[in-house]
Parts: C-alpha cells; sequence; structure tokens
C-alpha cells in the first residue's frame, strides 16, 4: 500500500464523531501539510492537544510567532501549502508581518487563531490579551486586509465546510486565509466522515471560447516571430507551472530568461537558459537579448522595483504577451479570469505540431560567467568570488535561501545547478525573513527528501532580527548550512542612504555563540571563512558537504563590498524616495 | 541656566527654516523623549539623518521592531511617553504587537513611518515592502485599530499642526498614535519659529458643574461611610495621580490597597498599605478587609481577568465610587468627561478641613507575610522564597519588570521599597515583552537617575520570544538585573491547560551563553542560581548590589513550581476558556 493510501485508510477507521480540531488538522494532513509552526496560548492550548490524534502531524513549537510566520512561508514553498497556529491578539499580531509577505509574494497557508469562547465575547469580559474595551474584532479586521479570505466558526454545523473552503481557497489561490476558532468549539464533535471526501484541489476551467481564442492568437504570434524571449518570473513557481515551461521551451528552443524572482523557475544547465533579466541592472548581452525580442512570454510576472531594476524594462517591441495565475494580456487585450495553467497546457500540447519559422538565437556568455572564479586562487574573501564560487558548491536538489541584502542581488551571479529551488522574499522584503524561512524548509524538505540541502545566506544585520530560528532548527535536529555574511551592519541600507551612519550600525555579535546558545542536543558545527583559499578547501571537504548537522559559517566581508546589482539599485532607490 | 532652560536657547538659535524632520524630533525632545526606538529601513533612513541635528537625542537601533515597540512601552512608562520609527509595511506590522500593547495599557506613544514618496503612491508603483497590489493604505487601515488617533502628512503646510496635534493626543491620552510621512518630506523646511510656542500638555479642565456636583455627592458619602477602602489600580500609575492619592490617603487615614497591575501605585511602607487586592486570589484577610468595606474609592481601575481574579471582586456593598481618567462614575451615575486629576486635586483641597468620623481600621497581617522568607535559610530554591526574598533586595528607586507568568503573579507577594515603579503588562499580556521593556526602562532612567536600577524576571519561555533584546542593552551598556527563571518551559500555560503537553515545552537554551553571544563591548556577569542559600549570600553581596554591569542570573527552580495565585488563576482561565 502506497503511504497515502495507507494514510486514506487510517482516516476511514476514525471514530464516526471527532472533535473539530482533529477534523481541521486531519484535512491539513490531506493537503500536505505535516508541521504546524507557531506558538502555544491558553486561547489555542486545547485545539492544540487535537495535533497529536493526527498520526503523522507535528507541532514545530516555534520561539515566536513573526518566525512562525517567516517558516510557514518558507515550508509553503517548498510543500505547497503550510499552516500555523497563533493565539488570540497578542500572538495573531506578532505574525502579521510574516502573513503580508505571504500575501505579497503568492504562497498559500493558513493562519489559525484560537480564540475567546463565544460565551465571553458576548459577555464583554475584560480578557487579558484584549484592548481592554470590548473590541473583540479588532484583530480579525486587522488581519482582514492581508488576507485572501478570513472566517470565523460561528457554529460547529457550518464549521467543517468553512474550513475546507478556506484551505481550497489558499491552497489554490498561493495566498494566506484566516481561521478564527473561538475556543468553546474546539472540543465540539463533527463526523469523521466528511473526511472521505478529499478538499477538490482542481482549478476551474478557464471559459472555453476565451481560452480558445487567447490560444488562437498566442499561436498566431509565435508563428510571426523571429526572436521570441521567454521571459519566468515568480509565480511560475509559485502557480507551478514549471514543467509546463519546460516542455514549452523543450519543443520550442526559444531562449528562457529568469527575474531575479523567478530565479530556480527554470533549469539554469539547459543549453537554453540564457540568464537573469533585470532591465538596466542586467548583464549588458542579457539586456540586449531580451530587449531586442520580437515577442516577450512572459510568464508568471511579479514587476516590483527590486525585480525589475526599478522599472527599467527596456523591450524594443511592444509584442508582449503575459501569462498569470488569473489572468492573461496579449498587449492591451485583458483575458479576464483565465488562468495560465490550463493556456500553457493546450499550448505544450499544439505547439509539438506546429511548423515554427524559429532559428534558436545564440545564449549570452554571460551566463557562462560564474567560471572565471575558478581562476582566482587566493586573497580576502569577496562578495564577487562567493557568488560564482557558490555555483560548485550547490547541488541539484539544494533548496537556498537568501536574505534581501547582498545575498538576494548576489545570488544572480550564480549559477544555479538543475531542480535547485530558490527562495527569496524579493517584493516584501522583510530582513530577517530567510532564516526562518529556511527553517521552514528544512521541515518541509525532512518530510519530502531528507537527502536534500537547505543552503542560508543572510547577512549579520538581518540575522539580528529573528536570530532564535536557530533555537527551532535546534530543536528538530534539522541541518541547514546557515551562511552568515558578516560584514559589519546593514550594508544594503548604507548603499541607498546614510553610508557611515550610526543608524545602519549594528551591535557586533560573536557569532560562534550562537549555536553554543541554542543547540541543546543538536550536533552543531561553527565554521569562519576569510579567504578565498578557506571558502574553496571548504566547499571542497567532503564532509562538509555532507549535511549531517547545523552549521554556522560565517563569512568575513568587507563593509563595503556588494554585489555591482545591488549597488546600481541602491542608487535607483534613493533618488525614488527623495522624488 | 537649567537644562531646560538651556534647551530653550538652543531651540531659539536654530536657522529660521528647519527640516520637518529635525521639528518633529525636537517636539519630541521638548517633551521629554531623548530616545527613539526602531528599525532603519529603506524609507525612513532620511528621516533618521535629523536625528542627529537634535542635541542630546539618540537612535536606539533596536534588533527587531517588535522589542522597538516594548521597549518604547517600558521607556514611556518611566519617562511619560515614548517614540519609535519605523518603515513602510514590513517594519510597522512587525511593531503592531507592541503598540496594541501600549493602546490596551495605556501608556502614551507615537509610531512614526517612513512611507514610500507621496509622487511614487500616485503612480501606483509596485515597490518592495508592498502587497504588489497597488494598496498603499492597508498599513495605516491595520493600524487606525490600535490607534488613538491617526494621521498621514500631506503637505508640508500642515505638517507642523498634525505633528502638534498628534503629540499632544499621546501623551494626554497616554495611548499611541500614528504618523505617517511620505519620505519626499523628511526635507521639506518649515519655520523653526513654530518652536518657541511649546505643546500643550494641559489637561481640559472638567465641566465645573459636573465636577462640584461630583465631588459634593463623594464627600457627602465619605462622611457617611465608616469603613472606607481606596483600592488602586494601573490607571493611578499611567495618568499620574500617585501623588493626589498619596495626600488624600495620609490626610484619610483610609486603609489603601492596589490591584496587580496597581502594584507601586501606592507606597508599600506606609502604615496605611493594606495589601493586594485579586478578589478570591487575595490573601484572606485582605478579602475580608476590601470587602467588608463600605465605601469602595476605586482610582484608575482596569478590571481585566488575571487583575481580579477572573472578575471575582465581591465587596458586600453597591456603595462604589470610581475613578478615571476621562470619566468618574458613583455606583451607576456617569460622570462622563470628568477627569480623576482635577477631582482628587478637589479633594485633597478640601478634605483636610472636613471633619470626618473614620476611626482607621487595622491593616491585614498578611502585609507583614514576606517576612517570613527569613526564617529559611537553606533547601532548593522555591517561588515561595524568591518572591519574599526579594523583598530585602529591592531598594528605593528600582524599576522591578515582571513578565506575564510566574513573575507576574509571584511579585504580588514581594512588598515594595519607597519610590519604586512596577512594569507588568497585566492586561494586555503579550510573553516576551517584559524583557524589552526592561531595556527601554533603563534607556529612561540612565538619561533620568542613573544610580536608579532596572530589575527583570522573566521566564525561560517568554525570553525565547524577545532574546535580542540583551543585544540592545549590551549595545548600549545599559546596566539591567536580567532574572531567568529557568523552570524548562510554559510554566504557566502548563497549569492552565497541558500539563505535560509537548507543545507547552520549549528548546532548552545554555543561558550562560546569551551574554557571550551579544556583548560586544559591554562588560557583564553571568551568575546561576540553584539554593536558597545561594540566593540569600547574592543579595547580601555589596558588589552585586551595585548596577555596574549587564547581569543575567538564572534561576534554577522546578517545573512546577509556581505562586499559589497563578495556581488559582491557571484553573478560572480553562473553566472560561471552555465555557
Amino acid at each position: 500500500m502506497t503511504s497515502a493510501a495507507l494514510e486514506t485508510k487510517r482516516q476511514k477507521t476514525l471514530p464516526s464523531e471527532i472533535s473539530l480540531g482533529q477534523y481541521l488538522f486531519e484535512r491539513l494532513k490531506q493537503v500536505g501539510v505535516k508541521t504546524l509552526f507557531g506558538v502555544p496560548g491558553d486561547y489555542n492550548l486545547s485545539l492544540l492537544d487535537h495535533i497529536y490524534e493526527v498520526e503523522g502531524m507535528r507541532w514545530a513549537g516555534n520561539a515566536n510567532e513573526l518566525n512562525a510566520s517567516y517558516s510557514t512561508d518558507g515550508y509553503s514553498r517548498i510543500n505547497g501549502f503550510g499552516a500555523m497556529v497563533t493565539t488570540f491578539g497578542v500572538g495573531e499580531l506578532s505574525a502579521v508581518n510574516g502573513v503580508a509577505g505571504s500575501y505579497a509574494e503568492h504562497v498559500g497557508m493558513i493562519h489559525i487563531v484560537g480564540m475567546p469562547s463565544v460565551s465571553s465575547v458576548q459577555h464583554k469580559l475584560l480578557l487579558h490579551h484584549t484592548l481592554g474595551d470590548s473590541r473583540f474584532e479588532v484583530f480579525q479586521h486587522m488581519s482582514k486586509h492581508i488576507s485572501w479570505k478570513l472566517a470565523i466558526i460561528e457554529d460547529i454545523t457550518s464549521a467543517p465546510r468553512i474550513i475546507d473552503s478556506l484551505i481550497r481557497t489558499g491552497y489554490l489561490m498561493k495566498r494566506p486565509v484566516y481561521l478564527g476558532i473561538p475556543s468553546n468549539f474546539f472540543d465540539e464533535t463533527v463526523e469523521s466522515s466528511l473526511l472521505h471526501t478529499p478538499i477538490d484541489l482542481a482549478l476551474k476551467p478557464n471559459d472555453p471560447d476565451s481560452e480558445d481564442q487567447l490560444v488562437q492568437e498566442i499561436l498566431k504570434k509565435i508563428q510571426e516571430a523571429s526572436n521570441p524571449i521567454l521571459l519566468v518570473d515568480a509565480c511560475a513557481s509559485r502557480h507551478d507551472v514549471r514543467d509546463l515551461v519546460k516542455t514549452f521551451a523543450k519543443t520550442t528552443q526559444f531562449p528562457v530568461y529568469t527575474t531575479p524572482m523567478g530565479k530556480s523557475s527554470f533549469d539554469e544547465d539547459d543549453p537554453r537558459f540564457g540568464g537573469v533579466y533585470v532591465g538596466m541592472l542586467s548583464k549588458p548581452d542579457v539586456k540586449e537579448a531580451v530587449e531586442s525580442g520580437d515577442l516577450i512570454l512572459s510568464v508568471g510576472g511579479l514587476l516590483s522595483d527590486f525585480n525589475t531594476g526599478s522599472f527599467s524594462y527596456n523591450y524594443h517591441t511592444t509584442n508582449v504577451i503575459e501569462f498569470h495565475s488569473d489572468f492573461c494580456r496579449i498587449q492591451n487585450a485583458v483575458f479576464e479570469g483565465v488562468g495560465m495553467k490550463f493556456v500553457l497546457e493546450r499550448l505544450d500540447t499544439i505547439i509539438g505540431n506546429l511548423s515554427i519559422p524559429y532559428t534558436p538565437t545564440p545564449i549570452p556568455a554571460s551566463t557562462q560567467e560564474y567560471k572565471t572564479c575558478l581562476e582566482q586562487k587566493s586573497g580576502p574573501l569577496t562578495q564577487e568570488y562567493l557568488w560564482k564560487r557558490l555555483s560548485y558548491f550547490l547541488s541539484s536538489g539544494d533548496v537556498i535561501v537568501t536574505e534581501t541584502g547582498t545575498s538576494s542581488f548576489g545570488i544572480t551571479g550564480t549559477h544555479f545547478p538543475s531542480q535547485t529551488t530558490a527562495i527569496s522574499q524579493v517584493l516584501w522584503g522583510s530582513i530577517g525573513f530567510s532564516l526562518p524561512a529556511a527553517a521552514g524548509a528544512s521541515f518541509a524538505l525532512e518530510e519530502i527528501d531528507p537527502a536534500r540541502r537547505v543552503v542560508l545566506f543572510i547577512g549579520d544585520g538581518s540575522l539580528q532580527l529573528t536570530v532564535q530560528a536557530i533555537s527551532d532548527i535546534c530543536r528538530w535536529n534539522l541541518k541547514p548550512y546557515l551562511f552568515v555574511l558578516n560584514n559589519n551592519g546593514y550594508t544594503i541600507e548604507k548603499l541607498i542612504h546614510g553610508r557611515h551612519a550610526q543608524y545602519n550600525q549594528i551591535q557586533s555579535w560573536d557569532h560562534a555563540k550562537m549555536l553554543e546558545l541554542f543547540h541543546g542536543d543538536a550536533a552543531y558545527e561553527n565554521i569562519r571563512v576569510s579567504s578565498i583559499e578557506e571558502l574553496d578547501t571548504l566547499f571542497k571537504d567532503e564532509a562538509f558537504n555532507v549535511p549531517d548537522k547545523v552549521r554556522v559559517i560565517e563569512l568575513m566581508l568587507d563593509e563595503f563590498d556588494a554585489p555591482e546589482n545591488l549597488i546600481l539599485q541602491a542608487q535607483r532607490s534613493e533618488q525614488l524616495n527623495a522624488a
């Protein structure tokens, strides 16, 4: 029996009545959620009891709620969906920044909040974790703005339907949803047979007429083009069309470029991979290649400032087709409600049988630039060397997490092996995100394939916001590589404004003490790297390449050493802010 | 010249035009704010430049925004007002939990948010730190619910008036206010002569007729009573009527009781101090004494569950007079808009000349119970011993900060010397609050009187949420005593529900490594205490009594050892949640 079949069998042998709490967690298990993130609080404690009734489900127990929300995000980016439980008021508000990030970046998750009982609210009791003014509804109002859908359980009869609907919405839309459960409902019972019908996770088909028209027009454009370009962005990963794009590219031989947020959405070992396009911040040959295309097929675009070199896209053509999760567009013609997934599936079916008058264009030479690191043999460690050299340390299956800052900019210079996955919060850009996100990704990989590695790059400034995520990593004996770029403060901010300002300084930490503080029973290793030789030796060390413990690798870098694209971006940002 | 006079002189010699940024910080300086808390971000960087134009103003530079908000709260509780600067979206949302706490607990502060420029918003640019959907207004909508007043600068002409009005409101109402400034306004200029007229911080007088009627009725009640009781709660401290209560008590000789949140609002060395009243969780003699009163004068009451033994007040009389910051009440008669400050001032003026037929009642013997610790000479450290013995370590001027949990309950058993100040978040109860709040209080004391000490008690579970506040403490070489109660997890939660549940466990930390990680250049000391003898010796050590460095004192306690009042409260809480 497969594990899925065993799981179905287990759920069929449950008592006929189960608690609402168990129902919720069984439903989450069905959609692939095996780890629940969050912090206990007295309005959710008896909900948490029901986690242990679901075989194979675990409670991560994060050190704080912000970290829990970031971890949920990281978990979901690998696993397809995530879930977090917080307590009323104090707990949920600490998590809203992370939830807003998931909203901005199309990451599906459910935020479950244990609330005071219905009778406490009706009697307007002056409870702790309230504002003391009987406004019990304030916190859900706050979360409404950053939730695709929000619901509060009001009676047990409708509760299962509401839960199913929220999970379906969050899962399909890849956005956060919010579920409030008053504490009196946790132990009330519902029929377990409801679980026998899985939540329908199928995307709604497009309107056939609209889809037909769109597909015909796209095919016409393709046949007319002599220099078409595929540009793949973040939502290609989030809305799971990577494989469709791969097939399309293989059939057509069109060159494929990614954006910074789209990096890892296309196989960089593919001979038709052309590099990372970031408008004016692109490598010159990439810029020229993309902008001279006579048809741009843009898949899953999220055109934020940091993702576009501050809106410096400069195509010579207006011949652009956009593919999005919930609409498509050909130049000015919008096909509302026509989602890209079915459109790409149709294109993949048709395109092979079509005669396309296309002669593959050469790929920019800069895609091979990372190889120059092999010529550097010694000297102090630099960002330039680091990001190129990293190309050879990474291996298939790795999840590479980069913090907003020198890391998220630098990583565009790294060549990714096939089957790698990048996590970075380029749009929302909340510093501190990447460490708990790496923890969340580590939880997911442990469930999916423990041999795969999580490799994090974070600066010493960002690290300070969420450092206790390392405690969560140790608690569960997860084994990510935590590269800490020690460059003495907020380098990205210094480049934007206030190069020598006191406000861009940070307290100096002895990073080797972090794992000593947090490790508990976990095996760990501290490493410090200051030179090119040291990094090269480390990356070649076979033992180091095996993810058998949590490692902190402190990379000593100059305060103002930064990737070229970040330096240019910073100048553009300051101009925008002052305008 | 006094420092205030020097400061006025300095402000008068400023150039005739100053930047809006400088104007804001000069105004804050005028109301006593000398430290700004927060985290830099690229929508506030050029605002932060102006901090350094204001002599004697400093930028704390917290490790994260949640800690910044808690520190602002702690600072304000000592200093009367506080200020925090965050960046748009990501920064401000990380701080909302702390701001909501200030709202709930009547703590005055201004939350200043650097926003994208007006033109960026008008052009609906897809900027980083947005949700990617042009809804720039979402974050202010979220904060509106937890701000007494909120404003966004829209033009430079009205900006000074708006800033003045927000500061005045936050200062007088003792609540958070929110100021959004688009980045293009930071450097625009306003007339510095506006600073010559200080912000009017005088409370609005009560309606004379209402106040007259109220005072006459109170006096009549007092003359008729034979066993009147003064019950002093949190808002007596927050709205600054402690001295008025003291005078009133001295003149009348009425016995004075405090609530848990009101602790330190009345001098416990005063012979008329009767103890802490918490409804059914009170010491029996305190319960009897308060509930048998025939007139209850309740000052600044905030009657939340944890402050009242889950609403178990049980006065024999209905003869209750409530004094609040913005209304008063005699039984069912509400005097809307009649604030207690002027009423208490009038009472203090009149009461001495009035003949009151009152014979002072005896004070409950339990006020002396703390002395029993002197009989205990040895054995493992217990909560019982700790809180009593602490009475002798504390000294006049100390600020005692206690975390929600065993500490906030235990501290009610400690006798406070005169002139101490207690900080605890009994109503909002967000775990992790107390450590950054202690940092904030330390900043304030350094400015007001560096000889005074900050003494924190926090559990090992709560500590994990906000541990990087210790980095802020070290960065500024502050010298609080950080007592960490190591009782192996969330003891308060275990008592409420899930005594042995996995979700109430935490990762075990090596607490001695915290200061090693964070200390930078600061002097520090790690101490561990496991027994009664060790604590006694430590408290008697003269060197230890001098606050000349930051100290972490780890107190080893049994997992289920808890103050009796917490055990009872936990049982009541679980009943409420399940109801």
